[in-house]
């Protein structure tokens, strides 16, 4: 696999600072050909399971070759580890605390956050050669200190078997996977409310039984699940663009709406 | 005309989710060589209207050959047509639903939103051609596995014939433009407010008196029509740099300031 | 110094209108290989001075040959002059009305925001040769109609010589820097507020003493300064990736937890 230049960059640093400016300048200074494409800068801050979910939509339709730097990063300047990661389709750069759950498939995901075998198909280094970093690292911005310049060096031809040690471990968030009830139904809650309200859950389409009752903190959902932002009148579910079971309102915020966000139960009662 | 290699975005995503950077990827794995240029993620959520007039203010600036994608789709998934379109200076791809319709001469629009009889200058062809967009089709996101994956294709010196049949009309909104009163004065209403809170009428330059006063919602704005914003000392009209009369501030937020928004009514009269 | 082809965009215009997006379009029109990089359109609205700190901490950190564009701007269309700056690292293009104030050494900036004279490592030239600009330039958008094609110009390789008379003066802004009183202490202000709710103070590392107490408003910072956000319990402060000091929150917004924001008073005491 070659670089292809482009580098995405998935942090919670807002756009109104320099945070993400100075990112991309290490970056450039490194890698002056690279070319630079923001995924999101709006990741909530310290969030690290919405920045692991939106990578995680957006990450696997970029061509192969291409280097993804993710930052939502509270543990900045401890001894948390940093990782880089080399997939059969790309690389990704950033802290090794759960923003890269999705490289390792979801049935080798823990119950519960923690270390899992970096699996055969993957490979994992810890960021330990200080020698590819900026010359002063601060204690508080990896992104622009250690993060941007070795994504530059992996997106300018760099071997990842520099950056350092291979690790054995990648952390893990659980996979987000609705569990099923004792009465045969699906018991899930809304993972990520979106810029237009839409309450996404993790019910997979997959799972979903042919025909069901949908159910909003203890609410029943009179229209059920329908295919298309279009056909709703006032509150449905449908299946979103990623295949989980979200629920949305007609030309409106479904989450302000119904008074729901992250957390509200969803319970999905096969009919 | 060869494509440029830039291919501009224009959608009501939002910057907070997945949706622009699944959208860059999938026009990245198509066209690996395109730039990609963000205009807006910005526009209010399925407003149609405030996306055209958005796109009609930022697309003349670009070089011939840019490959222009919009998005604010409320019937994404349903049967409305989607289009791409060759003008003289680009092309433009979307949904068909109004979101071009600054492609369409003012004088050629309809008083009502409705459909137009494509000019001679230009072409356009329904999205019908489904071997180039994404495998897997979403029912609620054109953009990532339709536009997106078309708008590569012609970035990349694919040919306009091949997206499907051409296309006799278009979806046009009203120009924005005031009418003349009885009285001669031009009756106009706020269409949109702008970050700095400054509020744009749908008044022309061409279209004003050359003295005139100015209300707004009944209120006479004492400071009249000035050149500058520096030249406001608390609220005034001046000519923005579309060519709309607009109403703004001394370094403040006018339509907070004066608890005004998009349809509220602004007359000139000529004195 | 070559161009690099890269140029970035720093500006109050906000991410939801036409501005940034036409001035994209100019800047291309006149640059078409042109690198368009956004530092931030978030600047709060005619902040002159935040827009002179994000500039000032994010433009460092780019590669040699850079064209930096920075539009906050609430003077446009008057005569205030406007600049062309050539540094050992690269060009800045805007109003010249404090946003380069970082390129001034700060023992040469002024106690008051006033004309400096131009160091001798910089030159600075007015932006007057209207033959570089767009033919038809508003009075209130000059990121799009004058400094997005000089910086085009730039970035193209053309001659700083051209755009017009050298300057002899730069309007600057004082440096960020806190005084000493007459007790020893650090009698400094919150000049900035981040995306993180992080107090951002004019206290440089290099100022502070080895042990210090740390108050804010009159009320003492019981924990101190640490090193990383991660020691937080509550409320502390710790240097930040500028070299600043500032007040930072455990997983919080320390502005909104404390009731301060830019101006409110920190004060350094040595123990």
């Amino acid at each position: 696999m070659q670089p292809n230049g482009i580098v995405t960059l998935l942090t919670d640093f807002g756009e109104e600072d320099m945070y993400a400016g100075a990112m991309k300048g290490s970056l450039l200074s490194v890698a002056p050909a690279a070319r630079v494409v923001d995924l999101s800068h709006q990741v909530p801050p310290q969030s690290v399971r919405a920045g692991a979910f939106v990578g995680a939509a957006a990450w696997p339709y970029f061509p192969v070759g291409t280097v993804h730097i993710a930052v939502v990063d509270p543990d900045v300047g401890t001894d948390r580890p940093a990782v880089a990661v080399e997939t059969p389709r790309g690389w990704f750069v950033g802290p090794d605390n759960g923003l890269f759950s999705a490289l390792v498939d979801e049935v080798l995901r823990p119950a519960e956050a923690g270390q899992v075998a970096v699996p055969a198909s993957i490979r994992a280094f810890r960021l330990e050669n200080a020698s590819l970093w900026r010359p002063a690292v601060s204690a508080t911005f990896h992104g622009r200190d250690v993060f941007a310049p070795v994504a530059g060096y992996l997106a300018g031809g760099g071997s990842i078997e520099s950056v350092g040690p291979q690790a054995a471990t990648l952390w893990c968030l659980p996979a987000e996977r609705a569990r099923k009830g004792d009465g045969g139904e699906l018991r899930s809650s809304v993972i990520y409310v979106d810029h237009f309200g839409n309450l996404i859950s993790n019910v997979r389409v997959e799972d979903l039984p042919a025909s069901a009752t949908l159910t909003l903190e203890g609410r029943v959902l009179a229209e059920g699940i329908v295919r298309t932002y279009a056909e709703i009148r006032n509150v449905a579910g449908l299946i979103g663009s990623e295949g989980y079971l979200e629920i949305a309102a007609q030309r409106g915020h479904a989450g302000r709406l119904l008074g729901a966000g992250a957390g509200a139960e969803v319970i999905v009662t096969p009919v």
